[in-house]
């Protein structure tokens, strides 16, 4: 089944959809998959036709013990390298991805002094440092980086985060050497006016939409009308996690990302490409939901399977 | 926890929330409630703010069995009748509902001729005969009707509906008497566009979106994405359920009426005033929960209850 379309107003021809299920998705689940099981996840996303497909992190397995075999993965998928970027988080990591290679990494920065010591155990400023040798590196090996700006609307200790402080990190990945910006609601608590706000503020510092990513997260139920709004006003790449991988929604630990499906259904009836197969997409998410014994937590997985 | 506000531009700064739950979400429930839970519910709906609550349904019980408290229910709430709503289905129901001191009733319409003659076992032309006669005992007494177009976006067996055929049906029902249409995406299969496309064609036809409410379901995850375009195109009633009651989002029968306190988070973050208290409103839900046994579908709820 697809939805029926009729486009919006003043509404971008085709939409870049940056798959994340295999990386931000599966970091948070608990059940142990096979690297087979993740590179046969992968391979259906590219087969569905997401065109770039996030497919794991070279960060410590001490810290992300789900993705301990992103070596193992990627050395079964170096044929399509060329479009599945995977997450660095220093030059260590730069060097075994690039063995193996990686041709697009990602390194994930944080907006706000907390989260920064928190999952970083560095300040705001430190993670700059930190970056740094990693982008100039990727810069000599001709490698593009991408850079999350994590806790864009919200943190949840700092509570509201000023827009002039996520455009000033986001303006320092940039001027390392970002190529792009992915701009995360990590908990989830933004509304539309904010993601307005936001881009104004980023477009005024001279980033303009078209360097600029939208990352939400459906823990409040919030992410696909922020994902118009970003859509309104001149984003054209989004994040999404096949299934909503990643996010419960009737967990208390609902993390909850944006299921790709729920937003290719919309972008679909808005008269948008984004070169996916529904009915593709919908069956590999079924799979993976039976690989991680639940339903997969994207409301239109659950209404296409009936 | 409350959203950090940041106003959206050209949006409304109050917008009423007409409360669906003790009718359309739970006649779609299959634990049976007594009455005086249902009373308790509905109380605790007004105390968290709610200006309007549709309390039940005088439809004959042999079609929906959970509501046959319908009469017991309204008995015990004489001193809210004002702002309680019910639903009936011809003039007996009507005797029924005034003799209990009710203001204000709804009607339920289809859009297409299918769901025409499943539900109402009537022609599309034939269901404006059948609710003829109540509008017109309504309006010698004085009691105000809503009208409910449902199917407007999509119908399961028919797909696509034709947006001149919701707007016809609609411009009858408003000449036969209702004061204000509440449009239906049933199946909730509606996407941004066409939202906008239908509320245009109602505009032209004379209807404006002061006298429309918009009522979404979340079967495909885009209620809020479609309330957020309404609420930009000017429509400033929208219909919810208190915690997504009616719909359950993990399993194959979800119907998913757009949850009250997702579209509640929304709107504060965007700055417009509901008058709704978001933790009294959470409680109610979480309480309801209980009451059935499972948690509430909305996010915001699973979000809150950690």
């Amino acid at each position: 089944m697809a939805p029926h379309v009729v486009p919006g107003r003043e509404l971008p021809t085709h939409v870049t959809i940056y798959e994340v299920g295999p990386r931000d998705g599966l970091q948070n689940e608990d059940v142990a998959l096979t690297a087979e099981i993740k590179v046969e996840f992968i391979r259906r996303l590219l087969a569905a036709g997401l065109p770039i497909v996030e497919a794991t992190s070279f960060v410590h397995p001490r810290w992300v013990p789900q993705l301990a075999d992103a070596a193992e993965v990627m050395a079964q998928l170096s044929a399509e390298a060329e479009v599945l970027p995977v997450l660095v988080p220093n030059e260590r990591g730069l060097e075994r991805a690039v063995e193996l290679g990686v041709r697009h990494i990602a390194v994930f920065g944080s907006a706000t002094e907390t989260f920064a010591r928190r999952n970083l155990n560095r300040s705001l400023d430190e993670q700059f440092a930190m970056f740094e040798p990693v982008v100039t590196a990727a810069a000599d090996r001709g490698i593009s980086v991408r850079a999350y700006v994590s806790m864009c609307f919200g943190d949840p200790w700092e509570g509201g985060v000023p827009v002039e402080q996520v455009v000033a990190v986001g303006r320092r990945l940039v001027d390392l050497g970002a190529s792009q910006l992915s701009l995360g609601d990590t908990i989830g608590v933004g509304t539309p006016g904010q993601v307005t706000a936001l881009l104004d503020a980023f477009n005024a510092q001279g980033l303009p939409d078209s360097a600029l990513a939208m990352h939400f997260h459906d823990t409040y139920g919030q992410a696909l009308a922020n994902a118009y709004a970003a859509l309104q006003h001149g984003i054209t790449t989004f994040d999404a996690s096949a299934g909503g991988l990643g996010g419960c929604p009737y967990a208390e630990s609902a993390t909850g990302n944006l299921a790709t499906e729920d937003l290719v259904w919309m972008l679909h009836g808005l008269g948008i490409e984004t070169g996916v197969d529904l009915d593709a997409l919908v069956g590999t998410s079924r799979w993976m939901a039976g690989q991680l014994g639940r339903p997969a937590p994207s409301r239109v997985v659950a209404a296409l399977t009936k």
